[in-house]
Formats: C-alpha cells, sequence, structure tokens
C-alpha cells in the first residue's frame, strides 16, 4: 500500500497512525482532522503523518481512507470525498454500530466506490490524541462487514491490512453484527450511563455523599459510563432497534431478580448468581480480560 | 488488646489475619472456620492465627471477635457464642448490610453483649483465604453503625481497631448506610449479574458466540458478576427493601434512555451522557479509583 488517509484522528485513529508508522503498513499517512485542539496536539506529539486541510489531495493519493470520527459525521464527509474519490480507493470505518452507517453509505456515496466496514473491538474511556497507543489493536478482534456485493479482492486487501496492524480479524454481516454488539457492548454502555445517572439522582434527592463510597461496585460503571457522549448518542441511535430490544430483555430479567429478592426466593436467585459466575472464567480463557482479581487495579 | 477471633476467614477474614498479626494489633489471633477446604488453604498458607475447632475457649479468650462469615450463618453462630460470651468482649461483623442483620443481633444475641457493625470498604471477585491481603483495607473506608444504645467507649475501642488494620472510618446509623450503600454497591452488583444472565440468554436463543466478543464492555460487568453468590443472596435478601426501591428507580430511568433512543432526542440524551461522565473525575478526586485510563489493564 502507497498512502492511507485517516480522517478523525481521536483514540484510535491517532493509534492507527502510530502502529501504520511503525510497521511500516504505508508509505505516507495523512491526517484530516476538524478539531482545532487535537490538531495542536498531533502536532505536539509529533504523530508521524501529514495534517492536511484539505481532503481534495489526500483523498486522490491514498489507496485506504479511514473514517475515525463520530459516525454523525460520515454524510458530510462522504458528500465532500465524492467529488474527488476513485474506485481505485478502499473506504473503511471503524464505527461500533452498522445498521443506520451501513444505510448512509449506501445512499451517499457515489456508486462504483469501495466502503467495506470495519469494527475493531478496542477502545477506552477516554478520549483525544494523545491516549492513543501503538499496540491499541494487538491481538483485538476486528469485524469486516460482508454484504452481498462486497468485492473480495478488497474484503481480502482490508482483512491484510488489519492483520498487519496486530488485529483478530472476522467476517460477518451487518444484522449479526448489530445484534452481538448490542448485547456485549451497547446495552453494558447505556447499563453503566443509566446506573451512574441514577446515583446521581438519589445523591441529590437524599443529598448524601454517595460518590465518597463507590468503591463498593459504582466505580467500575463510572469508568463506562465517562465514554465519549456523541460517540455513543451516535452508536444507540444506529443501532436503536436492537438496543430497544436488549433494554426490554434486560428490564424483563431485572424484574425477576426483584420478585426473587422480595421473596426470598434462595433457590431461583442462587441458580442466577452461579450461572452468572461461569462467564467470567469463559472471558479471561478467552484472553477478553487480565485474570487478575480486581482488574490488578490495588 | 490481647486476643482476636475471626470467625470465618476467607477473603476478608483472612485479610484481618495478616494485617493484625503484621501490624501486632492483637497478641494471639483465634481462627474459626467451618469449611475443610479453607482450613488446609489456611494451614499451607501458614497464616499466622491459631485454628481453633470449637468456639467456646476462643470466645472466653477474646476481647474482640470479628465475623467475617456470609451473613446467613450470623443467627447460627450466636446461638453458639451466647453459651460462653461475656459483656467483656465486644463484637463486630463486616457484612455489608445492615439492616436484617442488626434485628437477627438485637432478638438472639444475649443481653449485655455488645456488638458494634462494621463495614469495611473492600473486597474483590475472588473468595477464599489465598487471596486474602494484608493491605486489603488500607485507605479503604469502613463504616461503623452507632445506634441509640451504642456504648461509645467500645465504638471508640472498635473506630481504633479499624484505623490500626489501615482504614479510614465513620460513623452512620443502619438506615442511612443501607441507603447509601443500596445504590453505590448493591444496586451496581445487581445490575452486572443482570446483565450476564441477559447476555448468556441471548447467547442461548440466537447461539452467538457472544463471550469472544465481550472486551467491547461485557467483560468489566462479568468481574463484579463473578462475586460470591452466597454472600451476594444474603446481601440482596438483608436489604430488599432498599435494593427493590433501587432497581424500581434504575428501571424508571432505562426506560427514559429508550425512549431517547427511540425518537433520537439528541439533546436529551447528551444531556444525561455529559452529566454521568462527571462523577468519574469525582471519583478519582476522592482516590476511589485509579486514574489510569482502562485501569490500567493493557
Amino acid at each position: 500500500m502507497k498512502n492511507v488517509l485517516i480522517i478523525g484522528c481521536g483514540l484510535l485513529g491517532s493509534s492507527l497512525v502510530r502502529r501504520i508508522s511503525k510497521k511500516k503498513i504505508a508509505k505516507k499517512i495523512f491526517i484530516y482532522e476538524k478539531s482545532k485542539l487535537n490538531i495542536s496536539k498531533i502536532k505536539k506529539l509529533k504523530l508521524p503523518g501529514k495534517i492536511v486541510n484539505s481532503l481534495e489531495d489526500a483523498v486522490i493519493n491514498s489507496d485506504l481512507i479511514i473514517f475515525c470520527t463520530p459516525m454523525s459525521e460520515y454524510k458530510n464527509l462522504i458528500i465532500k470525498i465524492n467529488k474527488f474519490i476513485s474506485s481505485n480507493t478502499i473506504i473503511t470505518d471503524i464505527g461500533s454500530s452498522k445498521n443506520e452507517s451501513s444505510k448512509i453509505i449506501k445512499k451517499f456515496l457515489k456508486k462504483g466506490i469501495h466502503w467495506i466496514q470495519s469494527h475493531p473491538i478496542t477502545g477506552s474511556e477516554v478520549s483525544g490524541p494523545e491516549y492513543g497507543k501503538e499496540n491499541m489493536f494487538k491481538d483485538k478482534w476486528c469485524i469486516l462487514i460482508k454484504e452481498k456485493k462486497t468485492n473480495l479482492k478488497n474484503l481480502k486487501f482490508l482483512n491484510s491490512f488489519w492483520k498487519k496492524v496486530g488485529s483478530k480479524t472476522v467476517i460477518m454481516n451487518v444484522e449479526k453484527h448489530d445484534k452481538i454488539f448490542s448485547i456485549t457492548s451497547h446495552l453494558p454502555h447505556l447499563v453503566a450511563y443509566n446506573l451512574v445517572k441514577s446515583a446521581q439522582d438519589f445523591e441529590k434527592k437524599q443529598k448524601y455523599d454517595l460518590i465518597k463510597y463507590s468503591a463498593g461496585g459504582l466505580r467500575d460503571f463510572s469508568r463506562i459510563a465517562a465514554s465519549n457522549e456523541i460517540m455513543w448518542r451516535d452508536i444507540f441511535f444506529d443501532n436503536k432497534i436492537n438496543v430497544s430490544k436488549a433494554i426490554d430483555m434486560f428490564i424483563k430479567n431485572l424484574n425477576s431478580f426483584k420478585k426473587d429478592i422480595n421473596s426470598k426466593n434462595s433457590m431461583s436467585i442462587l441458580k442466577k448468581l452461579i450461572q452468572t459466575k461461569k462467564v467470567r472464567s469463559r472471558i479471561i480463557k478467552l484472553k477478553q480480560d487480565t485474570n487478575k482479581p480486581d482488574f490488578g487495579r490495588n
């Protein structure tokens, strides 16, 4: 590959820049970033990419374009790049949900242009290029979206790109992807936001100083609930049908727990608590998390 | 203090044994443990306490007795120690909820005996004496329960004990304690169990391999949902009125999020997501969690 264009250079965009440069995956890295604050950070960090003010040259001269912006910016960016893009350039993105974003791409992208969606399963609660790191994608899953019309040669190229970046890849369609991540990612984030919101409401109402005692469990949720709000609004909206179904299932199960608690049904609640315990060891066996107690925090 | 008796030598009991011995807080440490597996572990670990098979001698010869068992065992143990206990010995416990346990103590403990409840805000998802550690309580809050009849001299003694153990102490009544921890600890645990349960249900129904992709958020919940099931059943049952109210508030807020998502109400959802973000920095400022992104895991 000759050149790559990273559009949006925050946490993940800047991590890609670092990794692509380190592993010499592309000759030149162009960076397009609209936030002035991020641009000044990128300069200060001396990230190994060329910041471009206009998209034209970078789009024309890149083999691969990676959208690393919030999904709500795709449409405007697509309209901009349509003027310069040719079918020699492959586009991908790293959005966490694919339902609506895939429709926007189909609707607005110039005909004949290849966009294959990606979703690397990585990230953090912090945002901005200063938190990016070269090994952000290492040994992490990256989902590649295959649709009926996906060009297999391009898919192979993109697959090989993510492997060079350090990811393990797997291919899915939009429907399966969005169902799986509504449960493993979108619902957990919503639930964390909601728990912290509930704690704040309670604190206001009762005038108790709750946060002081957050080490009992709340602090874990607060980390997830500190994630980027624009990114997560976009994800919840993009995948709203699956997220909505996930909420309903979650509430149904929570009401069942409530019934067990109110009736002190020991058998029923123990069955649930023992069952859920098994997931942790599966996760650790699959190397999806550290095996140290308490995440090795203390 | 001359001697201390630890009843139940799992994660927290064994941590107390380690710390009391290290800091020479007591002359002798008696350990009463009913699990044969734990006893063999304690012997193998060479924990600095004397394992006793019967409670009589240890109860008679101790200045302080600390219950470190699940709360559902208090009643039977109280009935046993009533035979030997005198008003010279102070009793405490480390249970995470106080409503029903305080009633059981009042109902079954021999009159004239002093039991002041404690709740050190610490722990882990793992159980057993092999995971205990000397600094388990260091710089952690320990709540001391003061009721109308609490003997102030004894409260002072217990306060000084927990400080020697390394904790920061604060005094509350049962009602305030149970309300606060229904939100900062009991609800987060229930929600984590419920999220993992929902993921398991979904996995079964859809026949998707979800756990593989748990790094998107689910893995954090799986840690909490791996906590000891007996301990948590006891807590949910002990504090069922507050937990039940907390569930209702949580569901109400979750339905409000669902409404925002289904109607794509950007203003309303962003307001919530921005608001919740603030809690993380408060928690870090209060040193209730590590300030490293992603708990410093990767």
